[in-house]
């Protein structure tokens, strides 16, 4: 067991304070260690279930066991190829981010994205055709992302000739994917599906997939995690900064496409710009890096870990490591964010995409703290930022050096949360993410701050409960 | 004026704790705005040279004009072109770093990056060769990069073959230039001069100067301002880390590199890496750019700010817009720092180079507090950094807003150094720099911590007081 996990799960004797600030702030004046926890009292109908999981002697064993595998875990960017040839998805056949849902409870981006997908495919005429089928033929199939193993970030809608990147974790021996980035504004992913939003999906299936495949393949795999690495000491957080791991995914394989005699200097221009223009190309990277952890620690029995959180629009879903591939789902909240010109939070669709897969993990909303300037982008303070860095460690039971935060002296990343200790402390898992405009075709509207429904995590530690062995 | 530097120099009413931390601790407890002052008592002897310049009526608008005019200046990467061509620099003729000195009192490193130019431009056979010209041809000439308008880290040896980046300050129509950046380790400006090191210098100034300058043609002048702003805000804080500012760059120039139809893929390829692969490529300039906002302020008479602050290996010396170009020297100190592999104190050269002009307007040292991680390079603890920020701001006049530090929120970098202010505090700037091997040949041998000798600053003082009109 790695030693950053042993750390935490160690009973050394610590100060703990409880409640009122002033008793850490007498303990930070005199320089002396203290765990400072927000607490409040679970509500009484929750105790029972709390009780049982608690009691669960597999309980301690299975998260370190789930903690140790999701720091361990790795992630080599191998290969760039169609969603045809990686997950075998069929013409009529769609991924779409977060929790199952039909196009009867789909959110306006997701409509939206939809739309452009079949069109992409020449699957209909129109948008108004493409919506009459969507609505009606029964031939068109929806799955999310998660099912496939793989996510997406917003609409996270995939159809058979999107390229995907295709991530490794040698040491579980797993394979996870996400679409490549198609930049900001009006995009597919944010629910636009206007004629410049799929000109630009057939050029990224026309030259920027392949150019991406042919610069890896004479590079070699790119260590995703390593780069995640740096860029958490870049001031990145990796969920809405993305800059520095964009400009080093850049720097290690535009030698190679430079390189690439099938090209001219002009195609290699076009697609340097095309990733250098885009602050955000690298969170594609970051999300199926985070999944091949949030991956590695999941099925095992008795862990209370949460392995996946995910949005479609219309609601939030959890996984959780002791329940397998069951959704834990309550309604999707709008974030409370800044708002591109001319927008505002009437134009907001509540919180989409499995981007949070980083949260999950420790990065996104959970490394704030290393990325003061994301204040700018998705609202709030500095010292917000930094307050929520710190808040998270109260949820979750591990810290990732290989993601470590040098603001706060290159402690990890707060990793792993835990179900019972939500529900024990109330405190529910930051997310920053970006915003969708409601209205179908409108795209991107602003950033923000979001947290899942307290529900998500009421019904995993009920269904928990139900799974542990008698006392 | 601009509302950053009045905002300073306006007399506001606010607490300033002076001595025992512990005011400013009970004050912060309180959440209370306050300025904690770390004061000693002026040595007796500079008293009066003091109160005179302290007495000396053009002091507060002549500092004022000077900080408006530091915050003011632009820096745009303009051209790439040989020394002999930007500063008609001839066969003899050297530049180097620091104030003057001659061959006699060089260091080390000087020493070996002067025998590794006679080399490099065919003046001597071999080192002994050169060496033996350098201490008795007179034909042979050394003048500080600062006497022609430039700047250079380390050794700062430039000589009329060699490559140089040249910016311009539209806002005070100044240009000033820095050479290339040769990489780390056994490299030119560290002393070293064996064949690797010219022959890297050769492909330099036939590939690397050539193509960047047709790159920059093509792309149009580069915001160096803009993007040491952006840089700030990523974990760099311009000397000793300059990793996103290289990133940026690359981002930048590739495109255009990769469509020079007269440039092969491999070449272009090679310049990529060559650039990526060394995060400390855009130090050459962040220093010219550092240069311009200096050399704005220059020559203002009753001016206490420093407009340089530069080492040759030997000295370290300071200029002063009130007291024009004249360098007040002390002897150059050895940074106290970390150590490559096999390498400890006993190898290193006094401190050297003149990238301490990052330091005089407000980046390297001044902005550590932005750049954490940097402790890991040059050592310190995480606290140290955000401490050394803070107290650079208690001798400084100015905070520059587009130099904005995420953790201080956004907070300007301290820019103006005041010699009044250095004296009647007792704190002295502090610089973070590589350590140059004292061995002739040898490279770099570490990075770390160092600050100038106090006697700059005394004597610096002593010749405002006697520049000052008498009151």
């Amino acid at each position: 067991m790695s030693t950053h996990v042993k750390r935490l799960l160690a009973a050394e004797p610590r100060t703990v304070t409880v409640g009122a600030q002033l008793l850490a702030d007498a303990l930070a004046d005199q320089a002396a260690p203290h765990l400072p926890v927000q607490w409040r009292p679970p509500a009484d109908e929750l105790l029972p279930a709390l009780r049982r999981v608690a009691g669960d002697r597999r309980r301690a064993s299975a998260n370190a066991l789930a903690a140790e595998r999701m720091l361990a875990a790795r992630a080599e960017l191998v290969d760039v190829r169609r969603a045809a040839d990686v997950i075998g998805l069929e013409r009529g056949q769609f991924c779409h981010a977060g929790p199952p849902v039909d196009w009867a409870r789909a959110s306006g981006p997701l409509r939206g994205a939809l739309i452009g997908a079949m069109l992409l495919e020449g699957l209909a005429d129109d948008p108004e055709d493409a919506a009459r089928r969507l609505a009606t033929d029964t031939g068109l199939a929806l799955a999310p992302c998660h099912d496939h193993g793989g996510v997406a970030p917003m609409a996270g809608v995939v159809s058979p000739s999107m390229w995907l990147f295709v991530l490794r974790d040698e040491v579980h021996d797993r394979t996870t994917w996400c679409p490549l980035n198609e930049g900001l504004g009006r995009v597919l992913r944010y629910g636009a599906y206007a004629r410049d939003v799929l000109e630009r999906l057939r050029w990224m299936g026309e030259a920027l997939g392949p150019a991406l495949a042919a610069a890896l393949a004479a590079h070699g795999p790119v260590d995703v995690k390593g780069l995640v690495g740096q860029m958490v000491q870049m001031g990145d957080e990796g969920h809405n900064r993305n800059r520095a791991g964009t400009l080093m995914l850049l720097r290690d394989l535009l030698p190679n496409l430079a390189e690439d005699g099938a090209r001219s200097g002009a195609e290699v221009a076009r697609v340097a710009r095309f990733i250098g223009g885009n602050d955000h190309f690298f969170l594609n990277l970051v999300m199926p890096a985070a999944k091949l952890q949030a991956a590695a620690a999941a099925d095992i029995p008795g862990c209370t870990l949460v392995t996946a959180m995910a949005r479609n629009g219309t609601d939030f879903g959890i996984q959780v490591s002791g329940t397998g591939r069951r959704w834990f789902t309550g309604p999707a909240a709008v974030p409370d964010g800044l708002y591109f010109g001319g927008y505002g939070p009437d134009d907001a669709n509540p919180d989409i995409g499995d981007s949070a897969i980083t949260e999950t993990v420790g990065l996104g909303g959970f490394a704030m703290a290393g990325a003061p300037a994301i204040v700018r982008f998705v609202g709030g303070t500095v010292s917000d930022a930094i307050r929520t860095t710190r808040e998270m460690y109260e949820i979750t039971v591990a810290e990732n050096p290989a993601y470590a935060l040098p603001v706060l002296d290159f402690r990890g990343v707060p990793t792993g949360i835990d179900v019972t200790a939500v529900i024990r402390t109330g405190i529910l898992p930051q997310i920053n993410t970006g915003i969708a405009g409601r209205v179908p075709g409108t795209g991107q509207v602003g950033a923000g701050l979001v947290r899942p429904p307290k529900s998500c995590f009421a019904d995993a530690l009920e269904a928990l409960a139900e799974a542990a062995p008698a006392v």
